[in-house]
């Protein structure tokens, strides 16, 4: 079987069963939450697993494996808790951010700020659905983040060497702070009046992308499943100089679907980053490109709440126009090449940088 | 000196000293996220650092300590991470819980969400100011979340018994699953139309007491501290069977407070509990003694957002006519009796004792 399909079974089970075991642990605070639980349970059955994978990958290319050899028995048993840990983490982070985005949609799904204001309107309760519904995303992700940390820590504790326990949860570390500050300069950003100059805009757009992202998503992933396995300086090295660029090709897609990509498929409205005012690297390299006037016009829709479908379809054209979604598509590529290369010559299990490598090229390419 | 005062100033000191580190390594990511640090910063120098100090007091009961000990040379320095670790997780959840609540003050200064979204209204920003105050107090949260687990996790590696890590770290993970729950039950409970039977509602108000407040705020960190000082079972029933009462008299004094206590020295408005209608034990008290007509008027004010300063007095007589003031202050000199009786003949570091009684006694007095 496919070596990523398992991954995200394995996963997927690890994360069921770590449910069921928290359930039973609070029951003796009564049944009143089960809502909650259940709403948790159901976000954390869909999604792409990427974080979860990209750690079990990075422990693997460090560790060994054969596809053959049935999971349970493989070394990934040892890290799934640390696997499962980042998608509890990434969990929690979505919930509160499609709260700070006031976004309407997960995957298609209500949000859960949404889903439960839906369910107070829906009942007899007092008080205001909408708080009701931010008060339960935000203590839902609260919850999740515990948990998180509870199941990394499972998996750090079973590791025999200290200083390879320590250094793998200052990469946990790290990522945290890092992801809470590049989601606090997203949301600075959209506040600011006005676009800055080209080139502090775009040192400013990657700022956000690097530290809200791509290490987040992808490096960090990586970093804490190589030291897991006990990764050499080399082998540290090489997947860290795979995991950034990696991490960039990853959110300069999610950008460009987020101005092009299909609700249908992506589960969010069409054009959400056009509505939000998003200073993506992809905006700030169209504006770039616009006379004055036309530039005026742009600045004046972009970021507008209520743009109407024809609106977005003239701002997608216009950042088609300038070239900019072809000179996205074009970095993309050539950071997944910069990808491939840093794995071309590593000292890392063969199996593992063939499904890293698929990986990257499903993350750059992917169409939701 | 006095060792509670000694303990808090060990732990400020360690706080200040924290965070200037956390700013440095996070110093790459420029410097837009200063306000936030700043926030935070001014947030952790307040409050009366009680989960902190009943951690270090059930370390310090179980190991040994003499007044005249230098701090930095005591036990104590080994677990001041630990003891930090519940102070930033408690302003993490109360971060979060004022914007739940919709608070305007903490500690008579303005809440996080509130400080943002006033500096967001004096600034040219784009934008919301609420949903800007929204997501910078959401952020902060979870920033300081990790940052607690980050400092707990110090201590616990310099445990040297695998056990005694494991036992202190389900502690800490228990305690934040409850909290998080307890908290739920909270916000449900304001919710329902109406106050449920005189016998279930005094069990659901309890539960929420003893989960949201009893446990977490002194049974669990005190359970914590007595475990990293590698307790006996029969020391740690002893600190437990302390831990639950001093907590149930901790939140009877605050239900008590939220009615009745003075703006000035509480810094929430006086009768803040019944603006948002909590149903607390000393209210649920209070209804089953009203006749069916004054309750029907009781029910109608309480939770009402606008009353009017001579409608708070009014609730504020009607409770203290019930007899329920009264009575819950009854409840909580016998529960602090509980928590006395429960150290009596413990094997027990005798000045630690003595200051676990001074601290039960100060949180079931305290006017703020």
């Amino acid at each position: 079987m496919h070596l990523i399909t398992r991954l995200s079974e394995f996963i997927q089970s690890r994360l069921d069963v770590f449910l069921k075991e928290q359930q039973r642990s609070l029951e003796e605070l009564g049944d009143d939450h089960a809502p909650m639980f259940d709403a948790i349970s159901r976000f954390l059955t869909g999604g792409k697993r990427l974080r979860g994978q990209f750690l079990a990958l990075g422990f693997l290319a460090v560790d060994s494996v054969t596809d053959d050899e049935p999971v349970s028995g493989s070394p990934l048993a040892r890290i799934v808790d640390a696997a499962c840990a980042l998608e509890l983490f990434h969990a929690a982070a979505l919930i509160h951010d499609d709260l700070i985005d006031q976004s309407d949609t997960r995957r298609g799904n209500p949000s859960i700020h949404r889903a439960f204001a839906a369910q107070h309107a829906g009942q007899s309760y007092r008080g205001d659905p909408e708080r009701y519904g931010q008060a339960i995303a935000i203590l839902a992700g609260d919850l999740l983040q515990s948990w998180a940390d509870e199941l990394m820590q499972e998996t750090l504790d079973s590791l025999p060497d200290s200083t390879v326990r320590r250094v793998a949860r200052a990469h946990f570390n790290r990522m945290r702070s890092e992801v809470a500050i590049g989601q606090f300069l997203d949301v600075l950003e959209e506040q600011l009046p006005a676009f800055a100059d080209h080139e502090e805009q775009l040192e400013r757009s990657t700022r956000v992308l690097v530290y809200k992202s791509a290490k987040y998503s992808v490096q960090a992933p990586l970093l804490i499943g190589a030291t897991m396995a006990g990764a050499s300086p080399e082998q540290t090295r090489a997947l860290s100089n795979f995991g950034l660029p990696t991490g960039v090709a990853f959110q300069l897609r999610d950008d460009v679907l987020g101005v092009f990509g299909d609700e249908q498929v992506t589960g969010k409205p069409s054009g959400d980053d056009l509505t939000e005012g998003k200073r993506t690297v992809l905006v700030t390299l169209a504006r770039e490109q616009l006379p004055p006037s036309p530039k005026r016009l742009f600045d004046e829709l972009h970021g507008t709440a209520d743009l109407n479908a024809e609106q977005v379809a003239m701002l997608q054209r216009t950042i088609r126009d300038t070239g900019a979604l072809e000179r996205v598509e074009r970095m993309i590529q050539s950071n997944v090449g910069i990808a491939r290369e840093a794995l071309a010559d590593a000292d890392l299990n063969p199996e593992a940088v063939r499904a890293l490598i698929r990986l990257a090229e499903f993350v750059a390419d992917r169409s939701a």
